[in-house]
């Protein structure tokens, strides 16, 4: 046995699970082990493994069965969180196609419930399609899209989602994802099923056919999942009504199971300026990177590589970077030693260069943001900024905060944070997002709110934070939280500040406004006393008491004023 | 150009980058954009993409180049955490090994500053080794190894860890892993250095070469990264005495930056129990599983694949669940359709099956655990409890909490919290684990511990709780944090306070001592008085004064004691 172990991992295929290990129940099953025994070793029994014996079971693991066994870290780790997070990657992929194609979305979101704990969600967009062979891998492979190897502001960025989110549905009730999506008017429409052969991370297609679809381009995806459905904070409800806040260019019409279908209309008819995609900035560059891209790029000089490689670097920059470095701009990239290479790394932080082009990014803006505010909250003030571009790690990154105070929001309770990542809310994780911990280390006391050690704020407002990036890095791929980069802490934290002073400087100005109220109102109560002692002692007609009530009022209103 | 596209992205290969789109830079680049222009769609400047440039760029992504961007998923996230992360995932593979092969572990942590903010860690142990063959594969290459398929207690589960931290050597300082192997006194050690392909998720081997080692059989793995080390909380330090803690078996020698060794020595001569791999168990079954199991069983009959396939499914149990489903034993489990597979699913929580057997599990036990805690802190109380062992979703889990109290420790500090799954210490996201959860959720007033609400409890001790599961469900990659399913915070709740109860009761008998002492010392101050007093009144002798005084004394000791 031990002979036939050592050849099936020497000579075998080790990427083939061994059969000579796992595959009878009898040994794989334990027998009952005495307890009581207690911390003997079992070496001697000789039941231990040795190093043959172990190779034998080492193989591969396909990234679909990793993330079956870990779907929590997708954001399915229970049925109403799953439910949101198959809605949100399929919203998310619809306005990201649309964006991209420069159409304004109109989206429909449809759940249904098909049975007890079992919903089918349609996400449904008038975006430009998808081609029919991109289809299957798309929707049936994980680590498989267009968005991850761009620096270009997009709610997706990881190819994992929409088709994790069909392995839920697939793995929670054996059902494949359904989708039809059409490229144009003159093309034909595209009916497929698709599952997940999770072993392999490849798409199994069990229907492609064309059929009729009155959309002239467009995708539709559906998925039937083990899921609940609740109202309430953290909602599916909740997320349609935050995203219409984040997107006012879209327009989304929902459909909760047995309700009556609501539109989220547009507030602006206008896309939002197209962010553009933009190469890695050489300040956020890594040795082994560039050791990677000195030796794979086609350029045929050092010169030329950094160029047209990186963003900001001209050509004055390039010598500059050579010549810090001693090493020949005209030199051929891949004839490079590692050691050159690191010369070349450890030069570029002395060069000065251009901060990355902020093209890649499109933050919301203050006005529409400030709209979009005012129309969700019924609020005595709402005020919003959006910071100057910044860099972490060498990509960029742009905060935008709001705040609305006051009316009906309830005075009492700590302040409701709503965090954005590119436009995309973010409802879960919020103690470990550093948009919170950013809340946190602001001192909302000097701007009028109530705050104990360590706590968000307490007091009748709402605030909103978006962080927009080339790359958002997420602290888990269910993109629940954002990674409490420095930088980025920081730039939320000023961001937040400025809002907080314009907040205090209104609540400063309320107060002032009562208390001149109090004030005049104590005025008008006594003067008129006033004036009937002065009638007793000066013995005043009734008509020159009241000019001296008025005059008296005029005089204080003015030093009052003064 | 639209034309070449869609060829490129309908006939050609998808997984190719196309360099029709990314390669120019010219294109890449953005050119100045007038951001005054303000939210105009591009659309009309025919600028925008469509479905089929949109293809062009989708293709895979390999998950080392994944995990490259984001790296902070693996708990590479800033230089300081990134050496302990290394550290760690080399220490987890060791004792591992060591334990599997029924040795008791030896282990040489060593770390060396070679430049600036550039360290080189080196692991060994006296494990079995690993063959010649599979050395580049576990160190080269993402998702590979023996864990990730078997339920059972290990360190490592994920098969990322050690070649992540391989990769972010490669990524930070350009150097690849050196990896020194032997598996037994008659073979050679092999000696390799190793660097990952990213892009194609595969080692690349540079060195390959027999070597003279003094050790008969073991591993070392050095790596080269850039970092910080620090001392203080959440440093190597604190790791390394937190995991001797956790695994009195072994022995640890570690030497820190410009340092002395220090040798944590073993405290118990005996490995733990061997903890075994099981089956999955039915209660933990999802429909899709289920499907792919009944597909891919060798069992002949629906009753064997029951049997074999699952733990503590006996040949009635399986019967029972196939008459509850209304579907024939003896059927070919290959030829149900999907709705019979869903009537067994269904039919599964209606019969009553054995828990999961725990032999997967390898608590430390309460006596070595509060063995443990008395030799790190001086203490004046320590205790420690192993609950029972439980399932969630299927999987055997269990809970073992220690408290140790007084002494030396700051009173008017919140507790120290140590959290450790599978004995390994966990040191950062402490708010997002189910272990600082469930402590939150106690009352620690009952317990003679101060608590403000919402916070951990102030006073002096030191809380230890180990989750030991055949899979614990960590918040991310870098197994920082556990997720918090109910089963386990309930667990977890419940070992707290059965700790907590213990220190309860002693903090009373300690205040009632004092009180004790209070009373005995007043007692003692004042009957001589009295004495005096008799000896004044009663005209007594002075020794009938002293024995007076004496039996006064014994009489109030003896009402006391009632």
């Amino acid at each position: 046995m031990r002979a036939a172990q050592a050849q099936a991992s020497l000579f075998g295929d080790p990427q083939e699970p061994s059969e000579l290990v796992s595959a009878s129940p009898e040994a794989a099953e334990p027998a009952p082990r005495p307890r009581a025994s207690g911390r003997k070793a079992r070496g001697a029994e000789g039941r231990r493994e040795d190093a043959v014996s172990m190779a034998a079971r080492q193989r591969e693991i396909s990234i679909s069965e990793f993330f079956t066994k870990n779907r929590h870290l997708l954001g399915f780790d229970n049925p109403q969180k799953a439910l949101l997070t198959a809605v949100k990657e399929a919203v998310d992929n619809s306005l990201d196609a649309c964006e991209e194609a420069g159409i304004l979305p109109d989206l429909a979101i449809e759940i249904s419930e098909v049975a007890e704990s079992r919903y089918r969600i349609a996400v449904e967009d008038n975006g430009p399609g998808i081609v029919r062979q991109q289809i299957p891998r798309i929707f049936g492979k994980l680590l498989y899209g267009s968005k991850f190897h761009r620096l270009k502001q997009q709610r997706g960025q990881q190819g994992i989602g929409i088709s994790a989110a069909g392995m839920y549905g697939q793995i929670t009730t054996g059902r494949p994802v359904r989708i039809v999506s059409r490229v144009g008017a003159r093309k034909p429409a595209h009916l497929f099923e698709i599952a997940i052969d999770t072993q392999k991370n490849a798409p199994v297609v069990l229907k492609d056919e064309e059929v009729e679809w009155d959309r002239p381009h467009g995708t539709r995806v559906e998925i039937e999942i083990e899921a609940v459905y609740k109202k309430g904070r953290r909602s599916v409800d909740d997320y349609v009504e935050q995203t219409a806040l984040a997107n006012p260019h879209a327009s989304i019409r929902y459909a909760a199971p047995r309700e009556e279908p609501r539109l989220f209309d547009r507030v602006a008819r206008e896309l939002p300026p197209e962010s553009l995609e933009i190469q890695p900035h050489p300040y956020g560059v890594e040795l082994g990177i560039l050791i990677r891209m000195v030796k794979e790029t086609n350029a045929r000089n050092l010169r030329a590589a950094l160029r047209q490689d990186f963003s900001r670097v001209s050509a004055a920059v390039a010598e500059e970077i050579c010549r810090v470095a001693g090493v020949a701009p005209e030199a051929r990239p891949q004839r490079l030693s590692s050691a050159q290479v690191e010369l070349l790394f450890r030069a570029i932080p002395k060069v000065r260069i251009l901060a990355p082009p902020t093209a890649c990014l499109s933050p919301i803006g203050e006005d529409l943001l400030r709209r979009g505010l005012e129309a969700r909250v019924r609020a005595d003030f709402a005020t919003a900024v959006t910071r100057p571009p910044s860099v972490y790690r060498g990509n960029p990154f742009q905060v935008e905060a709001g705040l609305a105070y006051g009316g009906g929001l309830p005075a009492e309770e700590p302040i409701e944070l709503y965090r954005f990542a590119n436009r995309v809310p973010l409802q879960y994780q919020q103690s470990a997002c550093a948009i919170t911990k950013a809340a946190l280390s602001v001192d909302w006391k000097g701007y009028g709110l109530a705050q104990a050690r360590g706590a968000l704020p307490t007091g009748p407002a709402v605030v909103f934070v978006h962080l927009a990036s080339a790359w958002v890095p997420f602290t888990s791929e269910s993109k629940e939280a954002i990674a409490s980069y420095p930088e980025i802490v920081r730039e939320i934290r000023l961001a937040l500040q400025e809002v907080g002073r314009r907040l205090g400087a209104f609540v400063r100005h309320r107060r002032r406004a009562a208390d001149e109220a109090k004030k005049r109102s104590y005025i008008e109560k006594y003067i008129p006393h006033i004036g009937d002692a002065l009638q007793r002692i000066l013995g005043l007609s009734d008509a020159r008491r009241d000019r001296a009530v008025e005059d008296l009022k005029k005089i204080l209103e003015r030093s009052r004023k003064v």
